[in-house]
């Protein structure tokens, strides 16, 4: 039990080999305990062995029920969540008659209806103490829809519309609610392989984008920012 | 059966004593053969009663099988449909922890989920026919979202998001999706009851939404709108 | 002297051989009498000769003085301006160190600021009667920067600024401001010619972006639009 | 003479008594040679008084040759410019028939063009050095029109879609263009009188936006932003 360690206590929502394993390892480094939620237990256990003070806890963000039991778990075991980085959601490529209905409903159950379901379980408690953090991880696709993207793009637009509904409500509250829009190729083993004749920095770095996380979850309460790209230099946008 | 009526078929999903009437009239009026889908029963008999041109078919949006069946019963007895008016959503206000989940997810079915399962239904006839109109009925949320308005923002930057992927893809096929924002309270009769101190021309007509849905339709190949507002004069943004 | 004309009065700022003639021919056969500006006076001349309810008026819309003069001289000879199209502007295109400071100025001179002084003109007496439209022709760099419009982007983002900031001030006192945004190549003489290896309705047709005006204009006050694209269905946006 | 000094140059263009003093403060402590331009020189001799590595070029930005002189005198003197942050320009309240031509004018000569010639001179030595940042400080103005706010927002929009324009064109080449959105109060003495009333925390902390700044110039090339909000967490949005 780390409830007595005295630790901050932040949970990241979709712990896969980019962008989630980094987010676990800058928020360790940086102090937190870090409790990691992902579907499968494997990047999970590589994971805990490799940082001391992460723990995960295995469940699918399209269950509504399985999370809300894995955050209670979490608040239970861990302590109060001060900070929750939702980082859950891949992409969904093709328009209206190549996405089924059901991948349709899948993306918006893991991009949008997920976040929606972990917020309602750690507001109470960051209301309570008037402190708290919620960071998305948005896409280039929170912003605008795409021939090839229209599930995708739904979703990420829900889950802009979602997080910035949760600022406007609960800023005042001093929760600060804020959104990444990764607006590029992230540095993953898959994209580094299908596009590996570009250069390393076409690419986003997944530490980078933790790195971005943990300086919105620092920002100070005068200057809170709610949305920003995460966009590498050679971009063309 | 009208299939042999030799009139263009416009299927209006949403209908009730507000927008959803006069896109009814509207588009019965200016020739069309209306197909009416409702929840209920009541509002459609009325409206056959004026419009001998409007025929009505009872299902729940929400439900995707219904609506598939639905609408393929409006393929099969009306005659392809050439436009599809999506103004099934209604308001959902509270914050994320006055909303519950179900309702959340509500939201999200009636206005996004259903209109992908419509326009999924009737693209690819259209599609064939290199000719189709698609408009969707927004509002101030589509665009932002808001303290008090988490789940219908959510859903309605969902439907916006869908739209603008449609007209992205479809628009080169000769399919033209379009998004009235409606941004003002709707001259329907629950609001101007809840509103009953303002003067009349406070409130966005639904005759005059019908009307620019209508126009839209009519809309020259060269010259295609996608989004534009439905604001009263005297509005304040 | 054509104040006796009862007619109303719609001038028309911009006037060359693509949107703007077509502005003028389309709220000439409408029914109003229609004052043209322009620099140069021979296209003035042409269509004066096609319609008899045009007049032509030349001034420099970057001459503020000759600007406002021009527009007193109309007022005084035409009557009360009820309608203002303002379609002066024509792109410049490349980056900071491509484009010139004083071309640079002139594009904000064209786009934003003679339109700025134009507006500052008719407001008064559109105030007094309580109605009044004031249609702006805009551009995709109205939205967005682009790496080779920093100058032509700079211009349009200021002029669609300065649209808003009049349609919020202004309607409610009766006043339509709106803003075409147009999408896509328009086929006037010179473009028709640099793309003539593409088919006809790869282009915006100007005759109907002078209806697409002309529809705002007629626009009921229930149902105002501000922002509306005109684009060519086989744009990729 | 500062060249030898072996410090970076950063020059911060409008400096007053609120953001413009904390940046120069903030770049001064993280290590650069400031060179600091504004219309006054009294600030900018008790800058120099307070921070050894700030010296100040006196000019006026609306005036473009001065400004063009200023900044090639701070090349010469204190060596190549590595940051540039564009601070200059101050809020221009009423609607268009408030606000005067000349006021019109000077907001976007202050707001948009000082920054454009600005960025003319910086930006070759950057390209040639294939690094630089030039960081604009916006305003709620700069996304949206107003009406009471035509002046300001005019000036503000064109400058941000300069800065997007900058961004795309010079991102590529190693620079890294970004725009601060300050949605608050800032707590520069005028304020804070002006609202006395308030708490501290209703404020804008000028150090925080120029955290804010140095933040973004010391992004990695992996994740740049281009524009974020600085906004106070009970700000009302």
């Amino acid at each position: 039990m780390s409830s007595g360690s005295g630790k901050s206590v932040c949970v990241v929502i979709g712990v896969g080999p980019g962008n989630g394993a980094a987010l676990v390892g800058k928020f360790a480094m940086a102090g937190y305990r870090v409790a990691m939620i992902a579907r499968s237990p494997d990047t999970l256990a590589e994971l805990e062995v490799h940082f001391a003070d992460a723990k995960g806890y295995v469940c699918d963000v399209a269950d509504a029920e399985g999370l809300n039991t894995a955050l209670a778990a979490i608040e239970r075991d861990e302590g109060p969540v001060e900070v929750l980085v939702y980082n859950a959601g891949k992409g969904l490529w093709g328009d209206a008659l190549e996405v089924s209905a059901q991948d349709f409903e899948a993306s918006w159950r893991v991009n949008c209806f997920g976040a929606y379901n972990a917020a309602r379980v750690v507001l109470p408690g960051m209301i309570e103490r008037g402190a708290g953090n919620i960071v998305f991880i948005g896409a280039t696709a929170s912003r605008r829809g795409g021939a090839k993207a229209v599930g995708f793009a739904a979703a990420k637009a829900a889950q802009r519309s979602l997080a910035e509904s949760l600022a406007r409500a609960f800023g005042p509250k001093g929760i600060h609610v804020s959104l990444i829009v990764v607006d590029g190729i992230v540095a993953e083993p898959f994209m580094l392989e299908r596009f590996k004749d570009r250069p390393r920095d076409f690419f986003v770095e997944p530490i980078d984008i933790a790195g971005m996380a943990l300086m919105l979850v620092n920002q100070p309460r005068s200057t809170w920012s709610f949305e920003l790209e995460a966009r590498p230099f050679g971009e063309i946008w």
